[in-house]
């Protein structure tokens, strides 16, 4: 697989989205997030947002577009992202609920109807590693995944959550959907004719289901059958009480409940808390760095060479990538360069 | 079964902690709580609050003690709970946290180091009944329930989590572990001979398992093994981060993470949110509405008859509580006569 550096790549994103009308700010903002990601090793959540972004530009985004601070009161705000870019929202939401946070010891900042933000661990990270906790619930107006507990018909996205928080190393960092499997990785099995390693698939009849295909054929085409919630058939009550979560905390903020006929928007709350505010971050520390050496002192399981801690193998490919470059795959190097070529611009060397 | 009013049960449950000394506005707190979770069908939480706090008075609980608020800034407080009931510590918690978010808009309160608070799901629904919504985090810093990924040795309790907001009907409201399964529910298996339905427990050498003997024997002696996470074989890093979440959350409050040297303490962080502050609760409401419309519009899955919202069947059972009594288990009941007769008060009812 080609290698890129980072600088090549964040140089790239940046010049392609400026190039379509995105303020160099932003641009450079959004290139280092779509290439952290990738870096990170989340591939379905990376470099493809350059070319989600670029095909929504003149559709639901205007790439100049500002996130409107709407709501603004103590130690909360609410930003209307219509029509902006869905990572400029955030920002503007990590900026806020940091600044709010160590003022009032815990922020909230809700943001509604915006664009596919992608990875949230990316955006949480930073934050941890100024020394906050935070978490994120996220919330698609439009798909349909999830069928409610006691029905067939597919009602709610895969909403995703996020947390982290700092250690004395790398950061604790975790992103995950509150279905029991994502709708990209449920389509890269059907398209391969391959079954889930586990039941996570509901079909319209209401059987559960390893056959990726009663959610999606291998073309692509949705089915009448749907995801079952994080926790499957013994505990998908507690993904299905988080999803609903994600709608509340998210309705709140200006957003849509999930609804078909709705334009497809992400709408997500920020939640940032300083633990100077509450027990001061030294006590925290000192707790964190017990908890961690604590895990750490388990046996290995057979198959392990290390007790893992959520986000260490992103952090650690994002340092491979700092090094060594990031691998990027044929096809999406071709859609890029294809992009280069239609907007006049640097192609990307081959790696 | 037999069955017994909610207020001959709130009364007998105040007498009694108040014959243990606990002063009586927060007596009748706790039996009022204590009820209503056994009344919502939560009998492994429920009336044995009761006896579980006689039991810890003189001990950890010196029951005239007062929760202390040694942190109160902007939208955060912190209590230290060291030594009085945990109930108390939640009331205060859950009174300060919504003062703050009408303030503020968002509010988190964290108690370090209290008793054993029970049902979560009972504090959040009268919240969510004002119209906020409601978020708890919570933690055991002594027990070994669940190894990290990749080890084989218990490191973290079965640290559960609960979450409320309000709907035009019923608050939706669910309080469940970040383990894939209680450890009372592993208890009563073992002791049934039972299996899981699905391979919940991990034996000491890495290898899953649905035999609740792996980690409890039939007689409730503990064994090397241990519960997976949330989410199982596939999906166990998903519960895994949320359970040190749970960690974080409340080392921040002054709490200890886990720790098989610590006292046996909990530890929990309460979030509070005003919808009002952001959209407004006209504009949430309307939302929600459409959600729970959309969510009810489903077909229905053979063996159910309507669609679940979660924390419904419990409210259902409380209203079946209200007119025909609370189910008393024969055992409790006498468990409760035992101490009744031991603190000369009058006995409860046969029913």
């Amino acid at each position: 697989m080609p290698t890129i550096s980072l600088k090549t790549l964040v140089d790239f994103g940046t010049r392609l989205l400026v190039r379509r009308g995105v303020p160099l700010r932003d641009a450079q903002y959004i290139a280092e997030v779509a290439v952290t990601a990738e870096a990170m090793g989340v591939t379905t959540h990376g470099l493809v947002q350059l070319t989600a972004i670029d095909s929504q530009i003149g559709k639901s985004i205007d790439p100049a577009r500002q996130p409107a601070i709407v709501r603004n009161k103590g130690a909360m705000a609410q930003i209307d992202g219509d029509g902006s870019i869905g990572q400029i929202a955030m920002r503007l939401a990590s900026e806020l609920a940091v600044a709010k946070a160590q003022e009032h010891g815990v922020a909230m900042v809700g943001v509604g109807n915006t664009s596919w933000i992608a990875a949230l661990s990316v955006y949480l990270l930073p934050l941890a590693k100024q020394g906050f906790l935070a978490q994120v619930w996220c919330q698609s107006s439009q798909c349909q995944d999830c069928a409610p507990i006691g029905g067939v018909d597919a009602r709610l996205s895969t909403n995703p959550i996020a947390l982290a928080f700092p250690t004395g190393g790398d950061p604790v960092v975790a992103d995950f959907s509150t279905a029991a499997v994502s709708m990209g990785k449920t389509a890269r099995l059907a398209k391969a004719g391959q079954k889930a390693p586990h039941p996570v698939f509901m079909d319209e009849a209401g059987h559960v289901s390893d056959d990726p295909t009663v959610m999606v054929d291998a073309h692509g085409v949705r089915q009448a059958g749907s995801i079952q919630f994080w926790g499957g058939q013994s505990e998908g009550h507690k993904g299905y009480a988080m999803s609903l979560w994600c709608e509340a905390i998210t309705a709140l903020a200006g957003g849509r409940t999930n609804d078909p006929q709705s334009p497809s928007r992400q709408s997500f709350s920020l939640l940032v808390i300083d633990p100077e505010a509450f027990a001061g971050r030294e006590y925290f520390q000192k707790q964190i760095d017990h908890l961690v050496a604590w895990l750490r002192s388990s046996r290995h399981r057979p198959g392990y060479n290390k007790i893992r801690l959520p986000g260490e193998r992103g952090q650690e490919a994002y340092r491979q990538a700092e090094k060594s470059g990031v691998p990027v795959a044929e096809p999406m190097l071709t859609q890029l360069n294809a992009l280069a070529a239609k907007y006049e611009i640097p192609v990307l060397p081959a790696g």
